[in-house]
């Protein structure tokens, strides 16, 4: 049986996610097998305690932020690569294990596992097929979503959900796995999870191009989304978040710059060859300049610009309001223009970067939770961008999820009587509303 | 409001689908909108009148075959292509569009389509979300799951569920729209489909080649699948799928053959080329002969005979049994042995043709509903069948669905707890189990 931990210390080590928020739940329970995370669901249900699955807790939504009266679940020591099958291309994992981890084993086999959030180095599989996690790759290769063929899950009423057939094609029983990807805990506890993988690409190149004007970045974003290069990652940064990564390295970047793009290609040799002379073309358009890294140091030096962005915005405002709004890529300019005017209209930095290729962009408003004026401009602000995101067909969260953040926005989206079956599904698979209650939905 | 009609030639007409059951509807309706959808629904539910919602009823399984005490609602009038959006590389679509209808639109924006169904020039794209269908193409391309974006149907309450953003990345509420996709009518009738598109290939060349033992075939579907060449399309055809045929038409392949590869292959010319190269060297080490179509007429050709093999098996057995099923690509050259040793034992053709390339197998059973005999043999060699395939890691059906006929295997694969986990969610959508009643679980 699985023991529920209640050190004062570890609890408080339990308590809070990448948001900051915090609560302390009522104990943390480890379970290493599907046996004990049985037990311990079924033994919540008994006292009448909720349950917080969590991962890494690196969510930026709060989604593991523990529940009121609840026992956090961690799943760090299910963490074990059951089977890589290099036949029929599948990894079959348990949830704690390390998306790095599961990147590196594949890369042995000469297979890849392409979703990558930048938290990769630390945060779990489960967390990813839960929070439905995205990452620069998903321009190409798509979201974890797209990644999951089947799952293992204990549902609230401690009933196993099974669907590991290794099958390319199924259409028996209804398409329940999907419905647990994306659904930040609140539907079940994953215990085990089957994952597609490809072939690693032959090779790999890593562009940098500068731009005068961030409109004109995001146009021609656009302009390579429409051309028949598709780039494995296509990442914009704008001239604040250069800024600020500048406050804290040597940057070889020149000061009038407004936009960067981070251009990776992957493929056979040729392939690459041929979408770097087309992209080359379409830079030329908008007199953008151009770098090639020449070798790995200097791709992990650019990737590394990119990486820096998040923790040096955290350092300049700690309470910053962060966003991952997601519009149709046709949109991506003027979306862009629309957020920095929001603004430049309440007076705050709003510094965006991400994921361009797919629309997925990372809008930080430079607010601060101790400063009550301050922050009651930084909740107005994010209020207006989200309802410019929702009039240009856009989504509140491409792959941060909703969990604590963004619910009281999600009437900006999805109607009531959308909520209402959500809610009626969410009773199918915990009928005592145990599992991660009040988030998402 | 949208009439229900009562002609009797009318209500025979719609009384039956590809598998030849029947049962007489009390009504057929044809609604235009979402409105009239919505109304009908609603009537139905006063009245207690069963649904049952019908694409062009071309599916094996009896998804489509009237309900006792329904009404047929009939998506065929609901058959506009609202949008091709070549931009964000989607089609906005009404059910009843006809799936070649929607192929050759995209194909004229330069985009491709690429779910293609057998039956592609009268079935209807709310029939393949209904059923999940898949076609040769899967091999390469997916099947229709990994085309839909986005939907809108009424539910079973006369509500309406829409989920139409044109966004690539969404974790905003929970994914629900795969769940219809593959339930066959029972969760809502779909009013609306948001189809992801791609950009149509350079080119596209077909081979024909001929093995002289099946296994050796399967085999070399495996070894295709291994190697860098991933073709467009890769299909199986048996010695007595090729006989049957033979009784129809002209054939110029040899008496000995026992198995025949038709591998599609598509990309740029380059890419195709290659790969035609890989493929001879594999074909080398299994001593099979190889044809290459050298123009469209060939080709055309070609894909008749692999067309033909079902209408013909038809003539010869009117009411043979046709399953579907699905292992996984490694063990396609065990599962085809097995299958045919079943044949043998029962003393009954067994035909095996399809899409080898996923694993995913046409088994037909050449028997005779009249001869009881011969009927109750063919029943038990079709369990056996399925009891291989779940053995061998494969599913009961990989795209023609459960519907009516496959409903008392399910239990071969399904559980008590996941069955009881499905009858809740249907409830969710459709409280009065007016949808499709008594199909698919």
């Amino acid at each position: 049986m699985a023991r529920i931990e209640t050190d004062k210390v570890l609890l408080e080590t339990y308590s809070y996610d990448a948001t900051g928020r915090e609560q302390l739940p009522k104990g943390v329970a480890f379970p290493e097998s599907e046996e004990e995370v049985r037990e311990i669901v079924s033994l919540c249900r008994t006292k009448n305690l909720k349950i917080t699955p969590r991962g890494a807790g690196t969510g930026f939504a709060g989604g593991s932020v523990p529940s009121p009266n609840s026992i956090v679940v961690s799943t760090e020591r299910m963490d074990k690569i059951v089977d890589i099958d290099d036949k029929n291309l599948l990894a079959l994992v348990e949830p704690g294990v390390v998306t790095a981890h599961l990147q590196k084993t594949a890369s042995e086999f000469g297979l890849m596992y392409p979703p990558d959030p930048s938290s990769l180095e630390s945060c779990t599989v489960g967390g990813n097929v839960a929070t439905n996690a995205g990452g620069p790759k998903a321009v190409k290769y798509g979201v974890t979503a797209d990644y999951v063929t089947g799952l293992s899950a204990v549902i609230g009423t401690s009933e196993v959900y099974q669907d590991l057939s290794p099958v390319r094609k199924n259409v028996v029983g209804l398409n329940v796995t999907p419905l647990f990807v994306g659904s930040e805990g609140t539907l079940g506890i994953i215990t085990k999870v089957l994952l597609k993988l490809v072939p690693k690409p032959e090779t790999r190149k890593l562009l940098l191009a500068h731009f005068r004007n961030l409109e004109d970045a995001g146009q021609a974003v656009w302009d390579i989304m429409k051309s028949p290069a598709t780039p494995s990652a296509l990442e914009i940064m704008d001239s604040t978040s250069i800024e600020c990564v500048r406050k804290y390295r040597k940057l070889d970047i020149p000061k009038d710059i407004e936009g960067i793009l981070l251009i990776e290609l992957d493929g056979t040799k040729r392939e690459v060859k041929e979408s770097i002379d087309k992209i080359k073309e379409i830079l030329k358009r908008y007199n953008a300049s151009l770098e090639i890294a020449s070798n790995q140091k200097e791709e992990d030096h650019i990737w590394s610009l990119r990486r820096a962005i998040s923790p040096s915005l955290m350092e300049i405002a700690p309470t910053k309001i962060n966003e991952d709004v997601t519009v149709p890529v046709s949109e991506l300019s003027n979306a862009l223009r629309a957020y920095k005017n929001v603004g430049k209209k309440y007076g705050l930095p709003v510094v965006c970067f991400g994921h361009a290729g797919d629309g997925n962009i990372h809008v930080n408003i430079m607010t601060d939770r101790n400063d009550p004026k301050l922050w009651k401009r930084g909740i107005k602000a994010a209020r207006e961008i989200f309802i410019i995101t929702v009039a240009l067909n856009g989504v509140l969260s491409g792959e941060h999820g909703i969990g604590l953040a963004k619910k009281s926005y999600l009437g900006l989206q999805i109607n009531e009587e959308q909520r209402n079956l959500y809610k009626r599904i969410k009773l199918c698979f915990d009928p005592d509303m145990i599992l991660n209650p009040k988030k998402k939905f």
